[in-house]
């Protein structure tokens, strides 16, 4: 079965408001064996609507429809329905009960505008929606199905949730091909350069895809597989993710909607290991990725954002003349604060950042995106260097990401090195 | 001017990444007078990429594509540029020499696929990518314009900013009709209530659109007119701005683009005041978002982290008592933080943060989301009580914005009660 999800609204054209309901749905179809094959947005215009209607009806066997059902002027999907498939609206009983229900449980009073959202398309079932007041719609016709729900987040899923996606696992109990993915996270290795580790990518994915999906954090590998027998596609996943493994392992910190934060609180915790942070250039980010778990006192004891000179040799007991002599971003000073964030604090590992940001801070000899990252633990106290990009918050975030993956391979026992 | 966005790429279609980068072309081509008029995600299959190039170009008359541009095998932009323009590629050394620079300051070599990204189909302007290696393609043909970007927010927003956009305007110097957009940022007021403080609000309009778009930072408003003379429409804008002003101007923080850590890193560089930070429930969040703008070691001193009791005592001298008696989570321990932040630093202001972020850690008498912000400076030492939601993330948020909030007022000597 394939799909193509239609948004309507000038918000979401204009920027105003980020389209996360065609990503929800997009999502959610996928994982039950729908393949999404197109999705566009179109402004509140009725010729526009009626012509990608038409346009979606034509070439897909699942058209999804959000926005445009609500009770004002400027709403008018139902209108296109009309139109569209040549139907009348019609009062249905039950729709306009759960609308009366709707406003007596909020102690309103029904207005006349409301009372319409219960006229119906004659030729669509209703579906209802027990969080606001505009049903939606479920169509079918010439072997095809057409469905529209409203665009407020929280209704719309609702009706995905209770009626839409039971109702289409239905419709594919007896499907004949299954389609599978699985993401490998990466990270501390370009994409052209995992792209060469991989080798001959046709020889690898054997009829798969393979799609390199980059950002500051690292690169998503995403393998589909498409099979008509379930068992042989998980084992096709399985075998591709195996040989991929075996040639970037290491680089490799987790699956699918993994975070290497909730990777490495679950490895602290697992060995009931204390950390504590000492920043500077990141200024609180790694301390805040790392609280952002859930229960994370069992592992978190302490960050300093140590800014200033002074505040690093006060409060990480890092030596003033090291300071003097290397600079606050280098190698050695980067190594005592780790030491000192570990001595301090009498944590298990101390972790520390030292690096220049941008756009200002730069010398000819330490250029923006230079990075110092500090670890120390029972048996090692180190230092690596990092060469990132001009942009500050990237750098940061990039930073953020590298310190974590560093304390992550530590505590594996993986080598730093490419 | 009308424009047909067109985003490629799987991972949008079913749901992985949501297409942020759809809302800001939208949004940045609207406030360059460009009629967004559809929005489409098509898969990475280079026949019905073809297809959407080919619908696109002819009812409108500016297509922007993002996305496809990367050097390894599923990157199909290009290819199916050369086949829809029926042009050729063609090697462009000023973009080679941008990809060999780009890999010589990481201290990485080039990889052959890389070398290949200076390939450029005949008919196109390259436009150069400073932030990554696959350049843009800018191609005008029959009195339109075909822009091609790769998909990577940062190098693409790079693009639309410093070539993009400059070029669009000079293009649309003879227009006729003129959209303007003003937006103004609020914090510490529900929607609601906003709402009411407006009074009539079609009298406030007169004619022009208001939107409200709460988050967890607050509410903005967003007003948009339209006139077919730009000094009319703007004086239009401001008289408006000043009507929200005169009723709910406590509550605005900034315009447009502001972020509330801008704001102040203003107001304390305009007064040479240093700043340091206790953290507990953000772990760093507030911190990070100072350090985020570019020259906070001009008024960023230091950050504590402090999750633990221990580090409360040891670090800001919170008294252990205290701590004892009314719980870590309490009005005095906020204060005492927020004193102890300023003392040990020696900064002129201290802010800090006690609360419970969810999802565990609450109490019978303290729930999650309940949170107290306190604040040091020379003049006051106060501490104040919130209460926000379930939700530990967006409650880190509200936590933040709520903490640099009373400080932003602290600077300015407004009150802190609604």
């Amino acid at each position: 079965m394939k799909a193509h999800i239609i948004t309507i609204g000038d918000e979401i054209l204009i920027g105003q408001t980020i389209n996360t309901n065609a990503a929800y749905i997009g999502d959610r179809l996928t994982q039950h064996q729908v393949k999404v094959l197109f999705s566009s947005v179109v402004p509140d215009d009725e010729k526009l609507v009626l012509g990608e209607f038409k346009k979606a009806y034509s070439h897909v066997d699942l058209v999804i429809v959000t926005g445009g059902l609500g009770p004002t002027h400027d709403d008018i999907t139902r209108k296109c329905i009309v139109e569209f498939f040549e139907t009348e609206l019609v009062l249905n009983e039950e729709i306009l009960n759960d609308i009366k229900k709707f406003f007596e449980v909020r102690g309103r009073s029904l207005t006349k505008t409301n009372e319409e959202q219960a006229l119906i398309p004659q030729i669509a079932l209703p579906i209802r929606n027990m969080r606001g007041t505009a049903p939606g719609f479920w169509i079918e016709k010439k072997n095809k199905i057409f469905i529209a729900m409203p665009g407020v987040p929280h209704e719309m899923k609702g009706m995905m949730e209770e009626t839409i996606l039971p109702k289409l696992d239905e419709k594919l109990a007896d499907r004949k091909s299954f389609l599978l993915m699985s993401n490998l996270l990466t990270t501390g290795i370009p994409e052209s350069m995992l792209f060469d580790k991989l080798g001959d990518i046709n020889e690898l994915l054997n009829g798969a895809k393979l799609a390199f999906l980059p950002s500051q954090f690292g690169v998503r590998l995403r393998i589909t597989v498409e099979d008509n027998n379930v068992d042989s596609a998980k084992s096709h996943l399985d075998e591709i993710e195996q040989k991929i493994r075996s040639v970037a392992g290491k680089f490799i910190y987790g699956k699918d909607e993994d975070l290497l934060e909730n990777v490495i609180a679950k490895l602290l915790t697992d060995r009931n290991l204390k950390i504590s942070l000492a920043e500077s250039c990141t200024g609180g980010l790694i301390s805040n990725r790392l609280t952002n778990v859930s229960g994370s006192s069992k592992f978190f004891d302490r960050g300093i954002i140590a800014y200033t000179n002074a505040a690093k040799v006060e409060l990480l007991k890092v030596d003033e003349d090291t300071i003097l002599k290397n600079g606050a971003v280098s190698l050695e000073v980067a190594r005592q604060m780790a030491e000192g964030a570990k001595a301090v604090s009498g944590s298990d590992i101390g972790l520390a950042v030292t690096g220049i940001m941008g756009p200002t801070g730069a010398t000819p000899a330490k250029p923006v995106g230079l990075v110092y990252v500090g670890i120390c633990d029972e048996k090692i106290c180190t230092a690596k260097e990092f060469r990132f990009g001009d942009d500050r918050l990237l750098n940061k975030d990039r930073t953020s990401q590298a310190a974590l993956e560093m304390l992550r391979r530590n505590l594996l026992g993986i080598s730093y090195d490419d």
